[in-house]
């Protein structure tokens, strides 16, 4: 055998994720030296106190705090720090010394995206991010190569394991909302403090990367509307459920054309009743899973584990792998195209089906007020049930509506739900969801 | 903008799917050019009769019988006539000729794969196949670039849809085949002739691609044991469903340690049991479906269409304009790695758990006798039932007995079988079916 050319690996972070990838270049340096045909020498991990505990054991001498002299000296630069600084300007340097770089970073890609794929451009290096999006599944590969010949026009991912797994609960169960957080932070799926999963932005920073690398155009977080799981009721389970759907906080992309005719791309993140026959419906605990429709591929779903370090892990080195093989064979590494040029749209361009709950007075001719309100806004109603609840005596004490529209834009939407608001017969409004994949 | 360059296109074949690549070359042109860096221009259509109808309308001064002469004059060639020659003879002539070479045909590569890689690898250039395996589903480049740095353990596919059609209809309706297959060859699903289908050959050598790629190694048709679903009945399908399985044909590529402990691939197609809440037990009509495991990454599953013009011609497009990218900013193309040098095990050294059937006579003491006959093989039994059918006068008429085994070898329980067989209580051995995903 040849001798074999060594390319010096610097990881940045040794948490979760950056202590599997460090055991497994360790433990598995033959299979990946026969794979690149290089050996990928972990030189070196920057972490801010060598002396933490970590969760796998790693020589001590590799941990060091000074991230920046690890960097100028490495061929292939992992970082898994995450936040922005000093992870943005780590990756520059990195770039600017000649170094393929991979990162786990959605919040530094969703804000600060185009500064380093710029970088990567302007210096022929690799830049790739597979870990950002849906932990293990390979799913940032396939829209950027394997359907980079099809036209993909809508993307529906469950992205966050957290929020998943308390929605999967609350279905399962029907546990409130805060009952099912509990129940997730005890078992680990969600943190401390849950803002960033609970709020959808974890989300919405894989909404922008998957929109971007969708529809060739670069998206950034301002451009994705959010909104995220903290007001979904456990009534709001049981309606959707008595209705045949199940409630997903989706990731969703699609290209559409607005009123006068312009195409636009409707990036957002929100609670979405689904069919429960609907592939994603069937997804289910802190998994992971990537729907796409393509013009000419048609329906595609790639399903996985969405977080965890060793999963997670297997993204990165997937990476790495691909960027050494790159350096090995020589050429220059594989640029993004932003050739798309559509323009995201905003929210109240958005059109879907919607989901409204109504308690409304028990009066003659209530339907036809509402149904009539609806059709002067341009929505129609696709299904409508109410259902009478009444006391021992039979007297009723509630009634409540339930709508399910066609699809129509969320300023129509918006526009009747205001008007509905303002008629005497209704008592409230107990929610307004949106419905894919009917 | 700049003076783009032109690439040479030359398409072989022009069936179902070479006239969708045809006319997506033609339609999306512009957004090929802006996602490649060139213009891909086709320069002409290999058929046999240029005269023939075809599905898309095709500007007629493209066809022409005379391949040799087209391929010898471009930069990329799409070779989707199928069968063995002369597409092996003009994708040989192609990458001679310096061209880059896409293909679907998955009877030539499982056939005679290796002399095409190794005049690939050669001449530096890329011989790419997605669409030879699920269709449009991005299964080999996820394999071989995504998941390149993990170690796959296992992939199970349903990579024909003709038979998840037939099998989906027996499950569905309870048919016999034969009405099944019937139905499938009414609606376009299953050829006049449907050997290659239902005797699993066309699983086969997808199998045998499958397991090249994910075990670095390279594995030909010979190495795949294969058993089509010609003999799979309505009763085996009812059992099945009975007991909470569903019967799919399945292609298996894993890694095993045989008796001697020595490392090595077992590469399989055959009817399989499937839990009905596996996620490939979902995968329902003519969608295919690949579930794979790795030691890091764990459970992922893509899924999709895995037939048809429009659908596989998307990876067939996908695999084109990652050739042209590759030629337009240079570098050579990528190689297999075919490091893993794991052996192929005979069907013998497969293990998996078994599904059973017995018709058996009711008398004290029976399934003792079969018990400890089982227990003999070193074959342990999981769950065995027994199912006594009564006539109007309580007599019995007979008794069913269904074993599901825990893993064993393909040896032992062949043993065990025959063993049994010999039993004076038994009647006869209804089925033997082999279970996964339990």
């Amino acid at each position: 055998m040849t001798e074999l050319r060594t390319l010096k690996v610097a990881l940045l972070g040794c948490g979760n994720v950056g202590a599997q990838v460090a055991r497994i270049l360790i433990e598995d340096a033959d299979a990946l030296a026969a794979r690149t045909g290089a050996h990928l020498q972990l030189n070196g991990i920057a972490v801010r106190n060598v002396n933490s505990k970590r969760d796998v054991e790693l020589p001590q001498e590799l941990f060091t705090t000074d991230a920046e002299t690890l960097v100028k000296d490495a061929d292939l630069v992992i970082e898994l720090m995450g936040g922005i600084e000093p992870a943005r300007t780590l990756i520059l340097s990195a770039l600017r010394n000649g170094a393929c770089v991979v990162t786990g970073n959605k919040a530094l890609l969703a804000q600060d995206g185009p500064t380093l794929y710029e970088e990567a451009d302007k210096a022929g290096l690799q830049l790739s991010y597979e870990a950002a999006v849906a932990g293990a599944i390979p799913i940032l590969r396939p829209i950027r190569d394997s359907l980079a010949g099809d036209r993909i026009t809508r993307v529906l991912g469950i992205v966050n394991g957290t929020t998943n797994f308390i929605l999967d609960q609350m279905d399962s169960t029907g546990a409130q909302f805060a009952d099912a957080l509990a129940e997730a932070q005890r078992l680990g799926y969600a943190e401390a403090d849950p803002t960033a999963d609970v709020e959808g932005h974890d989300a919405a920073a894989k909404a922008a990367i998957l929109a971007s690398l969708s529809f060739h155009t670069r998206f950034a977080l301002e451009n994705v509307h959010c909104e995220g799981i903290t007001s979904v009721s456990a009534a709001d389970i049981a309606a959707a459920k008595d209705a045949g759907f199940v409630i997903k906080l989706l990731a969703i992309a699609e290209k559409l054309t607005d009123a006068d005719g312009g195409e636009g791309v409707s990036v957002r993140v929100h609670p979405t009743l689904l069919p429960r026959e609907h592939p994603l419906a069937a997804v289910r605990g802190a998994f992971n899973a990537v729907f796409i429709e393509a013009e000419n591929a048609g329906e595609l779903m790639f399903y996985g584990q969405g977080a965890g370090g060793t999963p997670t892990a297997s993204a990165v080195l997937g990476d790495l792998v691909s960027a050494a093989r790159r350096l090995v064979l020589g050429g220059p590494g594989r640029t993004e195209t932003t050739t798309g040029h559509v323009p995201a749209l905003p929210i109240d361009s958005a059109v879907t089906s919607y989901y409204i709950g109504l308690d409304v007075a028990d009066q003659p001719g209530v339907l036809a007020r509402i149904a009539q309100l609806f059709a002067e806004h341009g929505v129609s109603i696709e299904i409508m049930r109410q259902t009478i609840h009444t006391d021992a005596a039979s007297k009723v004490e509630s009634a409540e509506l339930r709508i399910v529209t066609h699809r129509a834009s969320e300023a129509a939407l918006a526009a009747t739900v205001e008007a509905v608001k303002g008629l005497d017969v209704i008592n409230s409004v107990t929610s307004v969801l949106r419905v894919e994949g009917v």
